[in-house]
């Protein structure tokens, strides 16, 4: 199957700072968002063929995004897929424009979680009302806790030690987010600060868990034939996976519950199609779902990056830090860039295209291959997800 | 701009009957229409490389269709666009199939409203939580009733003699559905029946309004080259169109309010990509968004089957009847059929998929030009709405 490699471009990205924008509402995060975009791309919003919009709380129909960028009766798709939503309708748009139904899109996540939450599409959720099946949902911080303890049980980490190596990674995550103006967080943490913090849900800590927050993110994708025509350092769309499950761990007695399958799944499905053998090799940087630090951890073990059990071993080494081998989340992640649901997806994105055309400041990473990777997760652990990635790169890669 | 034209086949589909299904959850409403559409097809759910899963109130993320049918960690984009949701699941499916990512997809939407209620959403909906614009939002079938009273008004007809106008298209569906066992309502309605049932918002009464319900429908989509291998008589897609508005009417002072500007904008983009130049003529059938019998009057008008002003004419004369000119609604529409509202925009398809292959059993038109026009809206006529568009033919169409 060919799907889109090297077919569809992004051309100009936007973000907002993520923050508790108490007194912004969407449509100003919208806006900011897109205006950037458009001005990156060098376009008006009357360019606009068509766009997808990415929300989970902050506006049903396309309209919600219609309205505040006056976009005059154009298609709009919205896609809600929980956290992995952003990837989802960004996945989508490069669909549209692969097949030649348009040639110039957009795509926009954007989310005001502070005022509404996030726990009320969660309580009418009546996707398994009368299910039969054991009900495993429950708070995410608990769900990933789960995670965490039976990943240390599994290798034999005594869980003390396993929460230290746990907070090297949110160290270095507030680290790269403290160089990042659009950060939420701007404070650079210790590992101390992580184990002393409040338990959340044991193992993880304050400092283990991503906040909820307010924010958005939008890209404007072309044909890549068509990309030169607005910018040399466009960037390609490399690869897309995407991967559901449906609760196949909880009926496996020998699932270990260190690992998820819907990230191993949609990251093959990537890497098959960006060509991909050997991602820690080839990827300069990778923008992945930390929403707790040890979803960081396994991911790591899921798309390769390291053997499994041995990620670890390699947080120790910095190998994920901002000059280690492989640099991920650079911008601070979920943890510390904070996490509007709907945004994520695309706020990732627009981490790894600005990476690639080295105007990423002081955060920086060294550009060989070209390669970036992105990924969101919606679900839990204990349940199922959404696992979706995006892989970009730039040309010539 | 190529798009989805002659690309992409439809050769398997399913329909739940739409009813008030107490006894059944979602997950039993999906099995039902998706093994219907795999049997259809002939193929099996492990044939199946992604889906598009379509639902307002049943289900957040992918898992919500992957865990009934077992499907095996693959793609799944969750699409919600209030009642236009179902084409526009079905219209992103088309942009993947056509581009070249899946040979073999599934689109499936399905909603068990009558558990709990579509308010939900509409009540927490902070799409405009602090908006400065005149709020605008109220029930639907006040919404549309002012939708009514304007027409009237505009074309001088007293609002009695509207109302029995009104009343011969809700006898119209109700006759149709008659015909079709999957359809919620069976009883033949008369004018009398119409215009004497208690008012639910002037000059609309229980006849004029459809039923919120419970049901699933589903297609299997595969590229028009490979089509062949699974049947002979497979549909394809020949046009597809969409247009969200942003407002606009509100802040024009000459909008009349007797038309939906965006239904106008997503149908003459169908017919341009489908070739069509009079759809009256050209079009074998339509199944269009009837949540109003005004609705469908109104559409009549946006979609070019009769000039400005001339519905009440041609409804007079029948022309929308079964063996009329052109049938609208031969399924009996979302008035007699029901309205599982992710659902809706699947159904419309079955109808015209099982038309364009003569098995509509006594219901079935004839078939002259092998197109079919399908179509939902979604939003309120004095809000603002998304419109989408899929026209459907046979091959060699």
């Amino acid at each position: 199957m060919p799907g889109v490699r090297d077919k569809v471009a992004i051309i100009g990205m936007g973000c907002t700072k993520f923050d508790e924008h108490w007194d912004k509402d969407v449509k100003d995060l919208i806006v900011e968002a897109c205006y950037e975009a458009f001005e990156d791309a060098g376009i008006e919003p009357k360019d606009i063929q068509a766009a997808w919009w990415s929300t989970v709380v902050s506006g049903f129909l396309g309209r919600s995004l219609a309205y505040p960028l006056k976009l005059d009766y154009i298609p709009i798709t919205r896609i809600e897929n929980r956290c992995a939503s952003g990837h989802d309708a960004f996945i989508n748009a490069c669909y549209a424009v692969a097949c030649g139904a348009f040639d110039l899109v957009l795509v926009c996540g954007a989310e005001k979680c502070k005022d509404v939450g996030i726990a009320i599409p969660a309580v009418i959720d009546p996707a398994e009302p009368y299910s039969s099946r054991v009900d495993t949902r429950f708070p995410p911080p608990a769900a990933f806790a789960q995670l965490a303890i039976r990943y240390f049980h599994h290798y034999g980490i005594p869980i003390e030690e396993g929460r230290k190596i746990l907070a090297k990674i949110a160290v270095k995550n507030h680290y790269n987010g403290s160089l990042n103006p659009k950060a939420q967080f701007q404070r650079r943490i210790t590992v101390e600060d992580v184990l002393k913090a409040p338990i959340v849900a044991y193992p993880l800590g304050l400092y283990d868990c991503c906040g909820i927050t307010d924010g958005a993110a939008a890209a404007i994708i072309t044909r890549a034939d068509l990309a030169k025509n607005y910018r040399d350092d466009y960037v390609l769309v490399k690869g897309a996976g995407m991967s559901v499950g449906m609760y196949q761990g909880e009926i496996q007695d020998d699932w270990s519950l260190t690992y998820i399958e819907e990230n191993v799944r949609a990251s093959r499905m990537a890497y098959k199609e960006a060509g991909i053998e050997n991602p820690r090799k080839q990827l300069d940087l990778a923008i992945v779902h930390d929403c707790f630090t040890i979803t960081e951890l396994v991911i790591y073990e899921d798309f390769g990056f390291s053997p499994r059990g041995k990620a670890p071993e390699d947080v120790e080494a910095g190998t994920f830090e901002l000059k280690g081998e492989l640099p991920v989340n650079t911008d601070g992640g979920l943890k510390c860039f904070g996490h509007p649901i709907g945004a994520s997806g695309l706020r990732m994105i627009y981490e790894a295209y600005k990476q690639l055309q080295g105007k990423a400041g002081q955060r920086q990473v060294e550009i060989r291959n070209q390669l970036a990777l992105t990924h969101t997760l919606g679900g839990t652990p204990v349940d199922s997800n959404t696992a979706a990635i995006a892989i970009v790169g730039l040309r010539g890669a």
